[in-house]
């Protein structure tokens, strides 16, 4: 499938709904961010996107990664993309001026990251697992650090990783076994297996820079002893050039479901040099500082898979005929009629839609906050930080499991055409599957939403959104046309404080009841958040018809997909109300030995 | 992932719940069909689906069928593994016993058809596929083709097809155009290609027997002017030996996202040698006669996916460990406590499980009407007939999603790991996705079921099953621990004819309104119809454990999950009411040039 970056629509996101450039002016660092500028970038990002990465997004899912003797091999076209993607300057849009980059709000790469992401996803994980340990490093390097690392990654001439999971610890980094041991020379030797790093191993650049979580001999158990080391693989000498290769190598690649041109690896650290940063046993505090950022890109998986869904499938039921439509022949010239006459097909469209729209403006307002929590002024910054930490969970989750969903009605759209690989709809489910999986599961993140936010703060992380809520639905109660928007919203925004008060209670009962309630708690709270930007969208359209738009067809559309959002999706919310109601007992009462027989 | 087949549970379905032996002899084809027989041929089915086929899914689906100059490979082991399947008689169970078969009702061949496509399905769809191809020459062939092809397809030694789909025809069968031109001979010549043919070509068997949907040249347009023949790959002798290769040939074999060990076949024929079977230009109506068993044979893989996932979700649930329990540790010893004691990762267990015997309980119940379609007298003939027609969709459809979300669960309980090929639950969300596509889709289904069958018989289809389960509820209505099921049963079974007159309401309106309902109509029949099973199943246990048993684990386990069931999986229900009743506006309004710009 042929990619095209929706650029209307995220100009209506970042322009009408966000007012982006009245956001920027508020914060000094951004203050040159235009609506001149922001445009003419879109504008290249999509013209790379669209014809550099997309067309290699299906090759190199058929290609896939290749593994010899410790060398990774990405598929043919990624290492010419890459020059080209770096040469472009997209690596260092949001980096520091002083390394190198080009100080542009998170908001606006997120914009750019997000077309990168639809048109080819695989590929954008390299430069995208480069930014966390560009953000460690940069948060919590030394100077000398700095100076050593920085510039070469943020240009993409070297790229990054993550490297925390072990094979027994996933979501429970607490129980993490890769040893730091203390070198004489204030280096250490670090040794361990790390599993699932993305882009470990790879041919697009020279060196490849591994942040690692280990533990020091000394270091106490749990995820209070995790330190934090920068490893490279090739060691880099005093004047800034590359030396001896570090005692670390790749073991395999995985085989799996999908992004299969994103190469996955097992990497072994045989007593690697490592060298030490932010402070010991603090590792995962300084992880913390920027895991909503990450977050974020992931929940950007999941509206980049509704956005390519809706474009294959949308493409595909204008042309495909099958029956005619119940109400009379719409194509009577035609065998038959092109299958978007028919109501189930349509309903999976706008299902795809909505999500892929809905989550655009999730996302972007999200990374509005993240700018904020980056350079704003003080309580700026504090409130922001609540916001985000509040959403992110929201939107990783709820943005990835809905991207899945209108990934698989993408397929489904195609009849049995969308299970062949030709058409990109069945990889776009193997690619999309495991967004819901890592930086974090959809459980983990509901467990970080109701335990550690809404009950950890004892509801006051919720409130300032909840009022927000509260507060739109009072400003437009006289507004008739907005009142088929306003009235649920309104009902349920009241029912998002009392169903956490209930969880509340039933917490006292018994411990397990955030874990019973967690997950239909954030489908909830994602229903209820995206209804919000939806009824703030329809109002925005609804303006800008009575304005005498010349674009109605546009905003006419903002309106009909808010409608189909209330009426078809939001009522789901209350299904998860249900389940949370009926208490943690029926996931409980079953006896571990009486599972199967 | 090694298959263990559930058997304690297939025979409390078989045995308790259905009361097979009774429902047997009743019919008097299958009198001989006792309790014992029945249990050694499922211990039977067992060893070979555990030691023979399960061994080979894993490896079938890295290996894939290869395809080389019009010849298909399968997959290393899948020829022995399929003579031993001949040898044990596996292919015959149900056939007549004059064409070699063994006579069997259709719900025991059911019993095994679930062991061995929950071991393998790619594997089971070769003999699968010639099921198809048999019952049409049963029913619909002269003595003549009877004699010549059924014994040989019968006992496996060939296999049959049923090559309907075209590349621009698939849900659609009217506007298929490939064409049969007759011969002086009475014999046809066939033209055209037909795409995803399954098991089309393979190595398993000398001879393929190909059904094919054509037209005659002075046929009516649509679905009325189509024919069925007979084309073999290799033409049979008047002796019964083969003779000269058919002008037919497979031309390519899909790539495609799962199932990869079964060969879906590009079918090329170019003036291939026919044998018109049944009345000309009623080729679609003799399809019908046995479409009901072959969409319960695909019913099945959803509970095949279900129980798969829940197998290899429940050993790594109570073997891997991440986190302590809310309620406190409950493996102090260990470094962290087994997921299992998380109630996100019991619901996700309980899900899969809750499906997956539900969903067997379904369609062993729709077997026995099968039973009874097939050889019971003409009054059990006809009602039989009625509840089949009723619920083969909801149970196609139904049992398909679900057990596709219950396959997502496999891979979720697994985390990161779920993504790996490895552990096998990737692959089941794989070759599980393409069962709700074919065999008619979700959508297709729901309109047979809501359009053709419930409007279209002014409700008279659905009154008989509504009734029953309005019985069971009154006669059980004073049984205190039944309540928690009775209650919300009656609830919803009444706003079954309720919603359904609501919809009959819409259509007088507009013709869409059964378009835009009745994906929802099926999920909503599909909850309520598990909820009566459900119930019978709890009740079963119930009164088991009233009787005294000695297996208390296992019927208090019955009674756990349909608790789990009423609490959480059957609140959705709600949702789909609330959905059809804001009506097919939402998906109509949208003009086809406002969907993206």
């Amino acid at each position: 499938m042929q990619y095209t970056a929706p650029l209307r629509d995220m100009k209506f996101v970042m322009h009408e709904l966000l007012e982006s450039e009245r956001h920027y002016s508020s914060i000094p660092d951004f203050q040159d961010t235009d609506r001149e500028l922001m445009d003419s970038l879109f504008e290249a990002g999509a013209s790379f996107a669209q014809k550099v990465i997309s067309p290699l997004n299906q090759s190199g899912d058929a290609e896939g990664c290749t593994f010899n003797d410790g060398q990774v091999t990405t598929p043919s076209g990624f290492k010419d993309a890459y020059q080209q993607y770096c040469e472009l300057g997209f690596p260092a849009l949001s980096a520091e001026e002083d390394f190198g980059g080009q100080n542009l709000p998170i908001s606006v790469s997120t914009v750019i990251n997000e077309m990168m992401g639809t048109a080819n996803w695989s590929f954008s994980m390299y430069p995208g697992l480069s930014h966390g340990a560009i953000q460690t490093i940069e948060h919590h390097g030394t100077d000398a650090q700095k100076a050593t690392y920085l510039e070469k990654m943020v240009t993409g001439e070297w790229s990054g990783t993550m490297c925390l999971t072990e094979a027994q610890a996933g979501s429970d980094l607490g129980i993490i076994t890769t040893k730091a041991v203390p070198n004489d020379d204030g280096t250490y030797q670090i040794t361990g297996q790390k599993i699932f790093i993305s882009a470990g191993e790879h041919d697009l650049t020279d060196n490849i820079i591994h942040i690692v979580l280990a533990r020091l001999p000394d270091a106490p158990k749990g995820t209070k002893g995790i330190s934090l080391f920068i490893v490279p693989k090739v060691l880099v000498n005093e004047d800034g050039t590359l030396g001896a290769r570090n005692q670390l190598s790749c073991g395999a690649i995985e085989h799996k479901m999908g992004i299969k041109a994103s190469a996955t690896c097992v990497m072994n650290f045989d007593g690697a040099t490592g060298y030490l940063i932010g402070a010991k046993n603090r590792g995962l505090a300084c992880m913390f500082t920027f895991m909503n950022v990450a977050r974020l890109g992931t929940a950007l998986q999941g509206v980049a898979a509704a956005e390519y869904a809706f474009q294959g499938a949308l493409a595909y039921a204008k042309d495909r005929q099958a029956m005619r439509a119940l109400s009379g022949a719409k194509a009577p010239k035609q065998p038959a009629d092109p299958i978007i006459v028919h109501p189930a097909v349509r309903g999976m469209l706008l299902t795809a839609k909505a999500f892929a729209e809905g989550g655009r403006a999730l996302v972007y307002y999200l990374a509005q906050f993240a700018d904020t929590v980056a350079k704003g002024d003080d309580k700026a910054r504090r409130e922001a930080d609540t916001m985000l930490s509040l959403l992110t969970p929201i939107a990783k989750a709820f943005l990835t499991e809905t991207g899945y969903e209108a990934a698989n009605h993408g397929v489904q759209v195609f009849g049995g055409h969308g299970y062949i690989s030709e058409w990109g709809m069945e990889q776009n489910v193997r690619d999309t599957r495991i967004a819901c999986l890592y930086e974090g599961t959809t459980e983990i993140q509901a467990l970080d939403l109701l335990g550690r936010k809404v009950i950890g703060s004892q509801g006051k992380m919720l409130t300032p959104f909840t009022r927000m809520i509260a507060e739109f639905c009072e400003a437009h109660a006289d507004n008739d046309e907005m009142g088929q928007f306003i009235r649920p919203l309104a009902r349920l925004n009241a029912e998002w404080s009392n169903v956490t008060s209930r969880i509340a209670m039933q917490t006292t009962e018994t411990p397990d009841a955030i874990g019973g309630a967690a997950v239909d708690y954030l489908y909830f709270s994602g229903y209820v958040t995206l209804a919000y930007l939806w009824a703030k969208m329809a109002l925005i359209a609804q303006t800008a018809l009575a304005e005498g738009t010349s674009e109605t067809g546009f905003y006419d559309a903002k309106i009909k997909t808010a409608q189909f959002y209330f009426a078809k999706l939001l009522p789901r919310a209350r299904t998860h109300v249900q389940r949370i109601d009926s208490g943690v007992e029926p996931y409980m009462s079953m006896r571990v030995e009486q599972f199967a027989f």
